[in-house]
């Protein structure tokens, strides 16, 4: 089936610090984004690439595909005021019956592996969220104060969020709405119903300085095969 | 009031490969245990430490407290097979009425300005369970499939879990329970409702190995004054 990844990149990371968007920071000398793109790019010889970039950064990111990866793969479009819509925005792209990955440019260190999983469930059941089972005890803020809550039914949610796109484009034509904070809770307002796969728990989002060293250190492990 | 520091490093620490326990570990060149130790020394001059550890490491730990503290400030004793059994052997020891703190031994980040917020709160109201934010778009898994949940209701639940003794000393002589996750839980089975304090992003557990790497890092920011 066809496929397109939606790399999103909308934020301009003010709790990093620095003025660069955190998708554009370096990592071992080449920008977070990079190794995003890498992977995605690696997974599927037939995947196409969407990526979404603040307006202002639409050229940095261009700058980067030039340099690393085949332009004839991957479009750049600019991102909106929310990731919904910035999501829309790429969603707009997508010219074709497909399965879409739609996926955080700072979580540079999915496997291929996390890649294909969803595909294939997504191809089965026409969505796949992957979540990994959070390791903390967890309590849930009630009206009346606080409870415990079982933590293996508490799952944490990663990207690339995957959808045939006869879900994901009729449901990005509903209103946005605050309680959406990823695709999953669109596609639930469209009345679907999604279904997890397995996470991994290197997935992690670049947002802080401290991000990048534990990147740093997971990619220094993988290259010695660890 | 009297104050209590049950620092509880139960478990032999499987998933981080070595044979060593985690709390023993090598954090700068020194345990992590000792940094969960200074930490709570220097919170209060009047904190009593009372360290559980597994049999065969006490011998350890009392290295540790030889080299680097002042010995009559602390107790060791052994662990059980449990979380509850270990820390129902650490509250044995304690012979006034006191607030207790019980603390993993390899949260080795945790800040005095902590302790002291969980011992105010405790002194007010009886508990102070620390805890978080998610930061993750969280899903409940349900009979039915799997729920979006909004993820500011959500708390990642930390230690050191605070009580008053008239608290934690008679709800630990209820029977062990498998849910019992944490001390807010045991209490919660006392018949006790719980009050939560803000926690600390970094008030990790060390863990895998990475957690040593971004342990490091935090200490050397710290160290610069970052």
């Amino acid at each position: 089936m066809n496929k397109y990844a939606i790399i999103v990149g909308g934020g301009t990371g003010t709790r990093m610090g620095g003025n660069l968007p955190k998708q554009f920071m370096l990592l071992n000398a080449k920008p977070v984004l990079y190794y995003t793109l890498k992977t995605f790019f690696e997974s599927y010889d037939d995947l196409q690439i969407i990526l979404v970039l603040p307006l202002e950064y639409t050229d940095m990111g261009q700058e980067i595909i030039d340099a690393y990866f085949d332009k004839e793969r991957v479009r750049i479009t600019a991102g909106g005021n929310t990731r919904f819509q910035s999501v829309k925005n790429g969603l707009a792209l997508v010219d074709k019956e497909a399965i879409i990955f739609v996926h955080d440019a700072v979580r540079c260190l999915l496997s291929k592996e996390l890649i294909h999983r969803c595909y294939r469930q997504a191809v089965e059941s026409g969505t796949a969220i992957p979540a990994v089972v959070a390791k903390d005890s967890i309590r849930l803020v009630t009206e009346e104060g606080n409870e415990a809550i079982d933590r293996n039914k508490v799952m944490l949610v990663q990207t690339p969020q995957t959808f045939h796109s006869k879900i994901i484009l009729p449901a990005f034509q509903i209103d946005y709405k605050d309680r959406f904070t990823d695709e999953a809770t669109v596609a639930e307002s469209y009345g679907i119903k999604v279904s997890l796969v397995e996470g991994e728990e290197n997935n992690i989002k670049i947002t802080r300085p401290i991000d990048l060293v534990i990147a740093a250190k997971i990619l220094g492990d993988r290259s010695q095969g660890l």
